[in-house]
């Protein structure tokens, strides 16, 4: 496809997306296909020939919108927010056309200085120290992952450099709560610690937030068994709850054993913008890395995660790499940040985020976030006033966890019932929200912060949840 | 932005790239500014207010063009081809505008049924084995650290559900060449191996393919050793000179000592599209995973790396996470791709993959593939006949790896000389091509395969070659 081509064919597509946008509101908000509906509307093997455009668009109407949860719709309130923002499309879509190159500094300085420049801008703006730096990660799952890469040649004094984590001979644990995102089992699977070391520390039984009295148990239990202390875990907004672990008590835990302290604050992070939310990190001074992920409440399309660490040196001790073919003159006076994650190739994600940042302004960006926060108060004191309906979590950033429970039920039939619910309003359509267990039961979990959710959205979903629950 | 904001702004980025891409062939192929002097244009902090998406657009002309080397550029010769085809680019764009949500099968059907559709699709277009199954990553330097992960897995019986590699008592070994891409010994280290325990086994002299008895060798002794080998990379079109290593000769002696065969087809994989390139993996059908990026050669923008994996069920072991919030009732139905590398949250990459292949339709891709190799054989021939020059190393794909050598210099001048021209056409900005060590001296390494690179831009860099080294 040459240059004009393209700009037919760009200008229909770009018609279709404003189009699709619009019409949104009137989709179903869950996909309403079955296993393999997709897949079996798609030929069995790749076209010889070219296709036209048009036929490329047809589908993209008749498989793919069908085929899709609609994430961007006002009445999503499952997972978390995926902000798409159409500020964030165009700066993605100038990546694709720039068709640049990030593999080190020399391939493309403007892709690693708009990204130091843009992740610099967001650190001030959340209040992050002004000593750490910050690189673009693909999720929140990967940047922990790092984290604990990092964590792990910390405590072995670089062992991958040497015989592995395989040659060590004292165990190294990980600490983080059973609130914590499957990610962080993950991550401490694959960077070898074993699913055996990572302790779930206690919760408060109300907050699900870490008791750091319990940290404590389990760190000296640890300690006293041989075992050494690699990295602490501590969850800001966890995905269950939006619970929040109490950092400030849990870092001077950390520094006297010498523990790694990473926060994953992936969905909370947004929060930050606000003064009034910068308690949700207090004592971050103390801790070696954070994460948060742009491409949640921010609006920042996939993907696109911050990975902030207070020592960028020991990051990139870790992740090095210099091959005779990446060697340049200037090596020592830019930024290289293939050595700051796992891939060397990267995309030019800083534009999209640049775009959302120009193109809409912070104060608005503030001004959306607060939405959210105001509209997640106001359903809360809905449910709390209403009979036979519980908030179940403290309603602490935007998603409101509850629960139905009739008066003439006992368990597992309140479980039952609030599954029933939830399955009920996303098979309908009109609404979309996330059944979860919390404590073994099953409660509603109700996420606010799509771009267009506004009050009225989250009225519409509370009149249908009452209404589900008298029909189901 | 809302939709019809964004359809305008969308159409001026859609005329944007069409005039910067046709403009391309008139802009210095590599980035002529110096370190900080992107940063330096941008303001000290994130806007208040928003900006007009005109500044947007000034922006990206005066700063971020002249701030990227142009690999998309039909002189650009460097690193390897880095194709972001605007058919690709549309389909990333179309991604952007879905603003999808890839968490689970059912956050999203056709990101997941597509992605399996595409890339099965390729997998018969590359004669992979038919019981094969793929995932798209980002980058190789991902799949790869996923295949040693999932390769240390196997040895170790799954420590990481018990005390993880650290509780392991025989150490892992893994095996490769010295020329090998840097991804590889990162990976090793990460996964917690160690780089004491990578073996860069010996290559033959001409070629630099892994010498299968020298792996040999070195297996046995880390096995009389007591070490135990896990894996072995081998390399389908190394980076320094596209060597390729002997799989079918590897494959029975990793077997014998049930070590993982991983094989590296970053660059090669788009050549497996044609039939008569299929040496290249012969022996197949005994390794576990293989790797290759649609983002090179092929044309998908940025990013988008396939892993193919003979045992599926062994991958998902490894990688899987099941918490509450992400389970459905049709989770034993469909593929979860979320358990198949290492993010939670995938895009849509399959889309612009799709675009790719309905736009431009196979043949026409397999006419460029051989194009490029047609190119490269002719360069070949044109260096051979000419005095004072020499191709180094087999041309087996689209790269030439060259060296001027008057009579009268000899080492470490000729190293120096050759490093002069290399800087002295970058620095003119005419083409790009990357200087280069092989056994220790400095040559010159031309990469053909840009998608707008015709026969007439590689005698053009011949020419410039002759002229530079007749200046310097």
């Amino acid at each position: 496809m040459g240059p004009e081509e393209f700009r037919a064919a760009g200008h229909e597509l770009i018609d279709w997306i404003a189009d699709y946008r619009a019409r949104i509101p009137e989709l179903p908000v869950q996909a309403q296909v079955g296993p393999g509906e997709v897949a079996g509307q798609l030929p069995k093997n790749a076209p010889e020939e070219a296709e036209p455009f048009a036929r490329l668009l047809a589908d993209l109407d008749a498989i793919v919108v069908p085929g899709v949860t609609q994430v961007q719709h006002p009445r999503y309130f499952g997972w978390f927010p995926s902000n798409a923002t159409l500020s964030s499309a165009l700066g993605d879509l100038a990546t694709a056309g720039l068709g640049a190159l990030g593999i080190t500094w020399q391939s493309a300085p403007a892709l690693t200085e708009v990204e130091e420049v843009v992740v610099e801008w967001l650190r001030e703006l959340t209040a992050l120290p002004e000593s750490w730096k910050g690189v673009i990660q693909d999720t929140a799952s990967t940047a922990c992952l790092v984290a604990l890469l990092a964590a792990r040649e910390r405590a072995t004094d670089y062992s991958e450099a040497r015989g592995g984590l395989q040659a060590e001979s004292t165990p190294l644990t990980v600490y983080t709560t059973e609130h914590a995102h499957s990610s962080i089992a993950k991550a401490v699977a694959l960077a070898g610690y074993g699913r055996d070391n990572l302790r779930l520390v206690g919760v408060d039984p109300v907050t699900y937030a870490m008791r750091p009295e319990a940290l404590a148990e389990a760190v000296e239990a640890d300690v006293a068994a041989g075992r050494r202390p690699a990295a602490v875990v501590v969850n800001v907004g966890t995905t269950g709850t939006t619970a929040v672990d109490p950092l400030a008590q849990i870092v001077p835990l950390a520094q006297r054993y010498g523990m790694w302290v990473h926060v994953d604050a992936a969905m909370a992070g947004s929060a930050l913008l606000l003064p009034e939310m910068r308690w949700l990190v207090e004592g971050v001074e103390g801790a070696d890395s954070l994460c948060w992920n742009p491409h949640k409440w921010l609006g920042t399309v996939l993907d696109c995660s911050l990975l902030y660490v207070a020592d960028p040196a020991h990051l990139i001790r870790v992740m090095s790499t210099n091959p005779s073919y990446l060697r340049s003159g200037v090596d020592g006076e830019v930024t290289q940040y293939k050595d700051w994650g796992i891939p060397l190739g990267r995309r030019f994600r800083a534009l999209k985020l640049w775009f959302v940042l120009l193109d809409e302004g912070v104060a608005a960006i503030r001004t959306r976030v607060r939405r959210d926060l105001e509209n997640a108060q106001w359903l809360a004191g809905e449910i709390e006033a209403a009979p036979d309906w519980q908030v179940v979590a403290p309603v602490t950033l935007q998603t409101v966890c509850i629960r139905h429970v009739p008066v003439d039920l006992v368990e597992p039939a309140i479980s039952a019932k609030n599954l029933a619910i939830a399955h009920h309003i996303n098979r309908m359509g009109h609404a979309y929200l996330t059944p979860s267990l919390l404590d073994g039961r099953q409660i509603l979990r109700i996420s606010i912060g799509a771009e267009r959710t506004e009050r009225v959205h989250v009225a519409a979903l509370w009149g249908a949840l009452r209404a589900a629950a008298a029909t189901v």
